[in-house]
């Protein structure tokens, strides 16, 4: 299924698109030789905002949720990525425990466990579910919506090995980003691979450190298409925490937000876009989707309070900081709603994807949020290879070649953030 | 599209399939570790031939045509895997150079050429084919079926390289069995990777060889999963060269094939199998498909002439060495014609597959013979990933995750094979 794009059929992103396809030997090769040198995370899913005259990505998650969201036909394709991650990492894996989020009843998520015990079983492992909920004591049924379920069991720690009762696994993967913080339970496990590792979860993670690594990758990348990376990549500043809602905080806060919108407005004007631009304000620890606010004017910031501007930030994130970012408007709808397409990788390779539908929310507003919906991007389906020679904003599969091609830029940037606050790299002075 | 299946629906294979399914984590890890130990071959595909009560390879390809039969859907996942091929085996190659068998005019063979220059832009190389044939001697058009057309070029040997006029490939992929011999242009390419090496080729290669390694592959496997390794390995013998068609050639050949006949009806009043027992000689070197002959009974050999007995082995191959191998009925039909399934693998995955057909072939028969049709097996449909819990031999994808699985024994016979006869390979003494 192909739903069809309303996106701006002219202007720059067109260009982008042809010179993408042009260029696919060499932006593969390119990331080729980047994944000799950088390690992909194991997984991630990131959104994207295409305004038609700029693609970029907005949220880069390492703990994706949302595999449910993938269609049947793309399965085959994460499986076969999840054997490639796997032979890499732990070839000689048996047993995979899957740690996710606690359960709060959400069928959604509990499907998207249920696909990924499904991919990791069929990529050749014994897959079982432990649970930080300290609520978990014993081997707990979660009921699916099909009828069948999933088994919840307390993780059981011992010296240097985290497991279940009768369960000792080599490998360990996170689908749980930390925001609750790192229970001890998962520290230090030095025998046993932990994937993600403790230090892309989000008591470490800032949202400022992935976009300036972002801003290289843009910057390479786009130096390899010879482009401005401006087309690819939003401009931003991060701010240290103070009290934003009065005197010396909101008017630092003001500033910057009057320079991203300045910046913003000069690159307007050099492509000739008439849109008004504007900036979201987003807290720079703490899950994605959470706490962030569009802002057309510094002025309005006056009336705005500080629980206001900080919003709900992620359990546990007790930093203020925030960043301050050009806001990227979505020219894409799916039947009248406007629409952001996200992208799903697993290893080095785009495994599917899907667009985020919300028929409540304006072109300018985060559309993570509930009272969304989902439609796939077919990016898996054979006849959806990208097919060079068609005209530029016309052909979907080509569309999606892009979206992957730019999603993976926000990967690549994931992999340079993460190896700057690995706490454990060494140093070379 | 998932054919309908008409295997016998009792009997070991079923069993087979349930202690495949049962073991997948086992499996996969198990094919792991040797991947581990052993490089997988570039490309390969394998003739499946399943009898309800075994189910056996019976051809591998290292040379594989008939991309073209590959549905669109099983396109991506042969990208990927085409990624990670080239990921590890060269990284930072730029241009690929594909020499094609020499072309006849037939449209199936150059649309297997197109689907394979897809499938390697798309990895990411910059692809273009150069071809053997003397006759080609300047840039030469393939007219292809969709009005699209492909070209060819003559090969230019430079001191170390091989390329074309303007093209300097780092990797030279070969989509031809050198049947006709190694040409001199392609021998002592050291600057360059050759894929596969040149010893993969028929001159070198002897299907004896790669059965004695499947042979050890069968066992070992089947001492995993704990089964009879017969289930999945047809006996066979090896022939050195004489005038099999009267006095003690003929004598040898008719004890060999009393011998294997023998062996097969043991093996079928152990199972209860009612079928009566037959064997098949094929030359040991030479293009598949080429010279087989199905044999019932030892005392039929006298009446057949040394012409017949050899038949058109492949050009070039000279030694007359023949294998009298157990055949394999195949008790699987498509529309009512005898069908066996091939699979297509790409470095260590299976990327898809399909079933031969032919209508007017027997069920002891080789079905690669010209008249034969092709049915797509739906490997790659997301949809038709395996079930575990679902009855032995009632679900096409229960039965196509087995298929993978024996074909990806072959494969892997053919790793060990090719190490033998790697004429650069260490000697441990």
């Amino acid at each position: 299924m192909v739903p069809h794009l309303i996106t701006a059929l002219t202007g720059p992103i067109n260009e982008l698109e042809q010179r993408v396809l042009e260029s696919m030997p060499a932006i593969e090769r390119w990331f080729r030789l980047e994944w000799m040198e950088h390690t992909p995370p194991f997984y991630s899913s990131v959104d994207l905002r295409n305004a038609g005259f700029k693609l970029a990505p907005v949220d880069t998650n390492l703990f994706p949720g949302g595999f449910n969201n993938l269609t049947p036909e793309m399965l085959p394709l994460a499986v076969q990525a999840a054997m490639a991650a796997i032979e890499k990492i732990c070839p000689e894996a048996k047993n995979l425990l899957l740690v996710p989020e606690n359960d709060t009843g959400n069928s959604f998520y509990r499907s998207n466990l249920a696909t990924l015990v499904r991919i990791f079983t069929q990529a050749g492992l014994n897959v079982r579910l432990g649970s930080m909920d300290p609520a978990v004591v014993g081997p707990t049924e979660l009921a699916m919506a099909d009828g069948s379920s999933l088994t919840l069991e307390p993780l059981l720690r011992t010296r240097g090995r985290l497991g279940l009762k009768g369960f000792d696994p080599c490998t360990v993967l996170l689908n749980n980003d930390l925001s609750a913080g790192v229970p001890r339970s998962i520290e230090h496990l030095h025998e046993q691979y932990l994937l993600p590792p403790l230090h892309a979860g989000w008591p470490t993670r800032r949202k400022s450190q992935h976009f300036k690594a972002y801003e290289e990758v843009a910057k390479k990348f786009s130096k390899l298409l010879g482009m401005d990376h401006w087309l690819i990549n939003p401009v931003f500043t991060p701010l240290q925490s103070a009290d934003f809602s009065a005197g010396a905080g909101l008017e630092a806060l003001q500033t910057q937000v009057d320079t991203i919108l300045n910046k913003t407005r000069r690159k307007y004007k050099e492509y000739g876009i008439q849109e008004k631009p504007f900036v979201v304000i987003k807290p720079d620890a703490g899950t994605y989707g959470m706490g962030v606010l569009t802002v057309r004017d510094a002025k309005d910031l006056a009336e705005l309070g500080q629980r206001k501007l900080l919003g709900p930030v992620g359990e546990g994130a007790a930093e203020h900081q925030i960043i301050v970012q050009e806001g990227v408007v979505t020219h894409e709808r799916v039947h009248d709603a406007v629409a952001e397409p996200v992208v799903y990788m697993m290893d080095r390779y785009v495994v599917g994807g899907f667009y985020r539908v919300h028929a409540d929310r304006g072109v300018d507003e985060n559309l993570n949020a509930p009272g969304a919906s989902f439609v796939p991007l077919a990016f898996s389906q054979s006849s959806q290879l990208p097919r060079l020679g068609e005209k530029p904003g016309v052909s979907a599969p080509n569309r999606f070649y892009m979206y992957g091609v730019i999603a993976r830029l926000a990967m690549l940037a994931a992999s340079y953030e993460l190896e700057v606050t690995d706490p454990e790299a060494e140093i070379y002075a």
